[in-house]
C-alpha cells in the first residue's frame, strides 16, 4: 500500500487485518516524508483469514481506494510466471536457472529469450523452453512485437534481463512495464556501454553492478540492489570482467529475491526495499 | 514492547497510539516463532499526542501488564547521561567524545573513567570529568565500588567500555546491568585475550569488531553490530592491530547510535536491531 | 620459492632467469622475519627462454637446493586434472564445473566424487564421469582406498570437498594432501558441525565461509580466502544457509582459482595469498 | 622505478641493491603491457648498505637515466611535513590529526589551512599552526598566492585535502602539485558539488567516498583509495551525509598511508598501489 500520509495509518491496515481475523506476521512501514507518502507491506496467514481467497483483492483495492493511495495482493504460494532475455553471456542465465530449480527463487521461469542462439543447450538442461529472437536496427519493432507476444501467450508477469545487451524501446515498456535488469557498473557511474573498460580506463578501485527496474531512460530506473568487488592496478579489463561477473549475478539474485517476496516498492523512481 | 505473541498485536499496539492522537512515524514489529515472542518499536511524534508527557510512561507499562510483557519507553529529546571507561587506548574514547560533541550521537557524556591515567589529558580538550580508579586482582572489589558511586552519582544510564581491558565482575553487572562493550575480534572467534596476536598465528584472511551488550561470561553477550577489514600475509599483529584500530571504532559507534536511538532490543541472549 | 632469509636473494632469483633469457612478467616476495623465511613467486615468459621445457625442473631444484629452500615449477598452459568431493548440496559443485567450463577456471575437472548419489545428473550435463562411493563409520576405510585408487587412476592432481561434508582421514590425506576445503563459518568461529545452526543461536550479525587446505585436524589447516555476508535478527536458519551458499561458493572459486594460478604458498600453517 | 619494459629490469634493479650491500624487505613490481612500462617499489634496510645516505639520490637517479625512466628516492625514517587544509567539518581533520599523533601516519603535521576560522580550536588542542586565508571569487588568485607562500615557508610536501571544499587552480597546482583529496562519492558518479543530495536523489543503495591526487580536471585525479557504505531508503540525506563521514575518514586516512609509505605509484592518469 502507497498512500498520502496521515495519522493513524499504521492502526487502520494493521486493524483491518486483524477485523478480519488476519494474524500478521511481518508488517514494514516507512513514510517519505518529503514526499508525503506512506508506504505499508504487510504479510498475514491465509490460514483462519475471514475472507475467502477471491474476496481479498476487491477489498484490498476498496481500502486503497479509501485511502486515496495504492495497493497490490500478493499470495506467497503463487510461482510468478518468469521470462529471462539473454544473449551470449551464460553466467546470470545458468545462476537464475538453478536458484530456480533448486527452489530459492520462487518462480517459474516458462521462457528464455535470446538474441543468439548460443544458450539454447543450457535451457534444454534444465527443460526451460528458448526462443532465439534476432534484433537489427532494421527488425527492431518486429523483434520486440515477436517478444511481446511471447510475453504474453506465455502469461508472463515478470522479465529478467540477465545480461541482455539490447535496449528495450518505450513502447514495449508500455506494453510490459515489469523488468528487471542487471548493469555491470554501480549506477550512475559508467551508464551505457563497456562500463568495464571505462572502470579500466579511470583507474576505479572498485567495481560494482547495479540491479535495477527498467524505465525508457537506459540505466536510470529505480534501483533495487547495488554490489561493489575491489581491484587493483593488477587488474586487467578481463579481470574486471571476471570479477564483475561475480557481483552482477549476485545483485541481479538478490533484487529477483527481493521482487518475487514482494519486498520492493517503486515511488518516484525510487525504491524502497523492505529487507 | 516484547510480549507473547498472538493474532491483532500490531493493530491493537498501533491502535492505541491512534486512539491517543498519535502519528507514528517509525514502526518495526519482529516476531520471533521459535520464541513464542512478538517485538515492536513505535516511534509516534509528541506533538499532537493526547496523554501528557509524564502520563505516557504509567499507560504504556499498563499496556504491556495488559498483553503480559514488558515495554520501555523513551523520549527522543533526552540526552542520556553516559559513562565511558577506557583504559590507555585513545581511539575508541575519542572517537566517541567526537561524535557526541558534534551532535551525532545523542548522549551526554557525563564521566569517563580508566583504571591508568593517561587519558586524562584529552578528556580535559573536550571539558569531560576523567576520574582515574586503578584495579589490581587485590583491589578489584574496592574499585568495582567506588565506579558504582560514581555512576549512581553522575545519574549514569548507559556505560560504554571503549578498550577498558578489565572484566567486569557479575556483583558490577547485577548493580548496573547497561553495558556495551567493544570486543577486537569478530566472535564467536577469539574470545578473551590477545585476539589480534592470535587471529595472527591462526592466519586468517580477515580480522573483525564486536560490540555487544555486557554479560557475566566473557564476551558472551548479545551482538549488537559486527564488522571485518581484509588481512593479508604481508599484515604483522602491529598491521592488524593498527587496521583493527578502524573497524573497532567503528563497530562501537554504530552500536552506541543505535542504542542511543532505542533500535536494539535484548531478549534471549540475542538482539534485534531494527536498522 | 621458499628459503631461508638472507640478504640478495630477489637479485639471485632473478639474475637466474635474466641469465637464461626469461623475461619476468610478475613477481612478489614476501619476507617472513619471524620465521626467518624468504618466500619468492616469478611468473616469466617461456618464449625465448633459453632452457628447454624439460629442463627448467631440474635447474630450478639444483637451484633451490644450492639456497637450502624448496621450489616448485608449473606451466601455465597446463590443465591440472581435478576432482571434486560433493554429498547432496549442488551450488558449489555447479559453480566449479561452470567456471571450469566458462574456461574461468584454468582446470579439467576429470572426476566427481560423492558419498550420495543425488548429483550424477548434474555431472551428466556437464560430462564430468561420477563416481558414488559411500561412506559409513563402518566402511571409512575401504571407501577412503576406493576413492584413493579413484584419484590415482586418474591422474589427479587437486581434490576440491565442494560441500563433501565428510572427514578425511589422516591417513587419506598422507597419500594425497592436496585438497582444498569449504567450511560454512568464518574460521575459527564454529569449527566442526552446524556452523549456520550456531550462528543463529549466538546472534551473530554476519556469517562467513572459508577456504582453506585441509589437515588432519578438522577445520584447522592454512586458510587461503574467507568471505562474510551480512545476516539480521529476521533471519532463520535457513536464511542463513541459504544467504551462506553464495559466500560459500564465491569463498571456494576464488580459492580454487589462486591455487590454479598457483599464487598461493604454504608454509608453518599458513598461506602467503600473492594475490 | 618507472620506465620502460624490457627482459631482465627486476634482477638488473635488485642485482644494484644487492652489489651495494642492500638487503631487500619488500619488492614489489608491476607491467604495464598496453603502455609498455615497469614499475617497480623495492625497500631495502639502511644498515650495512655500501652506500653514505646522501650518495644514493645521485646512483639512484644515474640508474633511472640508464634505463630511460624515473624514479624516487625516499627514507622511511623520514617525517614529511604536511599540510592539511579544511572549512568547517572536522571530522577528517581530526581524524589526520590524532592518526598523527598517535604515530599511526608517519607525517608531521605543520600547517593547518582553512577557509573559514571555525577549527583553529581543534587546532590549537593538537598544537599545530592553523592559518585562516579565506576565498572569495574576486580575491582567489590572492589567497593561493597566500597559501603558496604559507607552503614553501613552512617546507611542506603534501598537501592534505580534508573536505577543504574548495577548488585549486591550474595555476596553484602547477606550483604545488603533490596534493590528495577526499570526494564524498564513488566516482565517477556524483562529481562536483553535493554528491549526498544527488545520491539520495537517485536512490542508490550504497554511497562512497573517493580519495585521489588532484589534478586540473575536477574529481578526475589519479584515484588511490575508494569505500563505501550501504544505505536503505529509510536514510535521509542527512543520514547518508553521517554514514558518509566514516567512509570518507577512512579513504582519506588510507590513501594518506599509502601515500606516505610510499605504496602509490601515479602514472598515466592512473596508480599502481602496492599494499
Amino acid at each position: 500500500m502507497i498512500c498520502p500520509d496521515r495519522p493513524g495509518l499504521v492502526s487502520e491496515l494493521a486493524g483491518w487485518v486483524a477485523a478480519n481475523g488476519g494474524n500478521i506476521c511481518h508488517a514494514d512501514h516507512h513514510t517519505d516524508a518529503g514526499a508525503g507518502l506512506f508506504l505499508s507491506r504487510l504479510e498475514w496467514e491465509q490460514q483462519g483469514f475471514g475472507l475467502p481467497r477471491e474476496a481479498i483483492e476487491p477489498a484490498v483495492s476498496a481500502l486503497a481506494e479509501r485511502l486515496g493511495g495504492e495497493a497490490q495482493l500478493h499470495f506467497s504460494d503463487a510461482l510468478p510466471r518468469v521470462a529471462i532475455f539473454a544473449s551470449k553471456q551464460s553466467h546470470c542465465l545458468l545462476d537464475l536457472l538453478w536458484r530456480s530449480r533448486s527452489g530459492e527463487l520462487p518462480m517459474q521461469v516458462a521462457l528464455v529469450v535470446a538474441n543468439h542462439p548460443d544458450l539454447e543447450p543450457l535451457c534444454q538442461e534444465f527443460g526451460v523452453a528458448f526462443a532465439c529472437v534476432p534484433v537489427t536496427a532494421a527488425t527492431k519493432p518486429e523483434s520486440e512485437a515477436r517478444m511481446l507476444e511471447l510475453l504474453e501467450s506465455n502469461g508472463i508477469e515478470l522479465a529478467v534481463l540477465a545480461k541482455y545487451m539490447q535496449v528495450l524501446s518505450a513502447n514495449f515498456l508500455s506494453r510490459f512495464p515489469t523488468v528487471i535488469n542487471i548493469h555491470h557498473s554501480f549506477l550512475p557511474a559508467f551508464k551505457g556501454a563497456q562500463p568495464y573498460h571505462r572502470a579500466w580506463q579511470r583507474g576505479v578501485k572498485l567495481i560494482g553492478a547495479t540491479a535495477h527496474y527498467v524505465t525508457e531512460n537506459l540505466d536510470d530506473g529505480p534501483i533495487i540492489e547495488q554490489t561493489t568487488v575491489h581491484v587493483s592496478h593488477r587488474d586487467e579489463v578481463e579481470d574486471l570482467i571476471r570479477k564483475g561477473r561475480d557481483t552482477e549475478r549476485l545483485a541481479l539474485a538478490r533484487a529477483v529475491h527481493l521482487h518475487l517476496h514482494r519486498q520492493v516498492m517503486v515511488y518516484r523512481g525510487r525504491t524502497a526495499v523492505f529487507a
